[in-house]
């Protein structure tokens, strides 16, 4: 229902793990750089938005639907579109696809828009997306209900690099993406490849903090849980079939 | 004396760390980007290489010099030149030029040709590099001379994450720096900014090592060391300045 905005992206050797896959943080990185393109075309680039209404775009959930990743050196078309909103969220959707048009990867989200002075989530106006075009709902999306887990197959702790850090001062959310994978033993990652995944962010890390990842693995369902000492800040659920080798 | 290549780049928002600057990594790896696509373009690319002559070029040293790092959304020229070989090493330079054509960053590198089943360096034939019209010298070029060690500042371990791994299974040596750097405070970090920095790669890190990154801070100068258990696997020198702010 959205404008679409478009680009062309060729995978370069260092969004390319192991396997030849385009890694999932950049993946998601390169998506935002595209919609971050169309805010800034159509108007609604970051720094408008924080001169004009003080606040900024929070991500909140992703979902990931992937029929094949990227590889090294492909030529992709990403293309992104805000689709709708209401009065709580916007949602908007990334979708790469390959060189035939056939759609590789499908990423949904969730954002809010918080207040930066206050600290708190700011109603969304009609004024601030109409650029976009969505469509306005009356109703809310339903996320993902995520499992409770009670114990977990794995966890290793992570400290937060001062490279992890954004301009904005704040751990990038694209970063949790990778305590996620490197939780899992490589032998896995090898075997194994995502097909869908959902990933909420709860709370903010900050600098300095000591990251635990925790995942239980059930067949070829994990489930993560990333937690700073007591305190949940995100979680996914990553489905995986065994690669074609 | 080389054939230039040059590409145009904008500084991306996941390029830039929490000073609006580019991140060392970063800056390394888009100019490696720009070299390969010569490479390619000139008849000898990686994958040439590996099919005609079962080799790789592997980087041994680094020489930054800083001007002014690249900030966030800065369009920029890389401009690459492989300058000059002798029967062991070759030479290239990467230079990071501003809009106004003002030279903001030079990278000056080593590189070596190893025979990647015997795992041993080959000498460098005319042939191989006879694309780039590089000029042939019969000496060696000195590299940096570093201080021996006594005792450090400041230890920090890392271990070796799924995603500091490229294609070919090695921790990608612009992954180092991320570990220079995150061992020096934040601080220091927002206070201080690079402008000259001399690394030199001395062995190879494997997946599932763990890494201590080990720096003599004295005065404005930062003398680092990368170790796996009792062996050393890089080291490097960092002069820094105060920032203007």
């Amino acid at each position: 229902m959205g404008l679409k905005y478009s680009k062309d992206y060729t995978v370069s050797y260092f969004d390319a793990d192991v396997n030849s896959n385009m890694k999932l943080p950049n993946l998601m990185s390169v998506a935002l750089e595209v919609s971050g393109e169309q805010s800034s075309v159509l108007g609604r680039s970051d720094k408008y938005l924080i001169d004009t209404y003080g606040c900024a775009w929070v991500v909140l959930e992703y979902k990931f639907e992937i029929t094949r990743l990227p590889v090294y050196e492909e030529k992709l078309k990403i293309v992104t579109e805000a689709t709708s909103y209401n009065k709580f969220f916007t949602y908007r959707d990334f979708v790469y696809y390959d060189q035939d048009g056939q759609e590789l990867v499908k990423i949904s989200s969730t954002w809010s828009l918080m207040n930066l002075q206050e600290r708190k989530i700011e109603n969304i106006t009609d004024e601030i997306v109409a650029p976009y075009h969505s469509e306005k709902l009356n109703k809310l999306v339903r996320g993902n209900k995520y499992k409770k887990i009670e114990n977990y197959t794995i966890e290793h702790p992570y400290s937060v690099r001062f490279y992890d850090l954004d301009i904005n001062g704040h751990v990038n959310n694209t970063k949790y993406f990778d305590w996620l994978v490197d939780v899992l033993d490589d032998q896995f990652l090898t075997d194994y490849e995502p097909t869908t995944m959902y990933f909420k962010y709860i709370k903010e890390i900050h600098y300095g903090s000591q990251v635990e990842s925790k995942v239980l693995v059930e067949d070829s369902t994990t489930y993560h849980e990333i937690y700073t000492g007591s305190e949940k800040n995100a979680q996914a659920e990553i489905i995986w079939r065994k690669r074609n080798k």
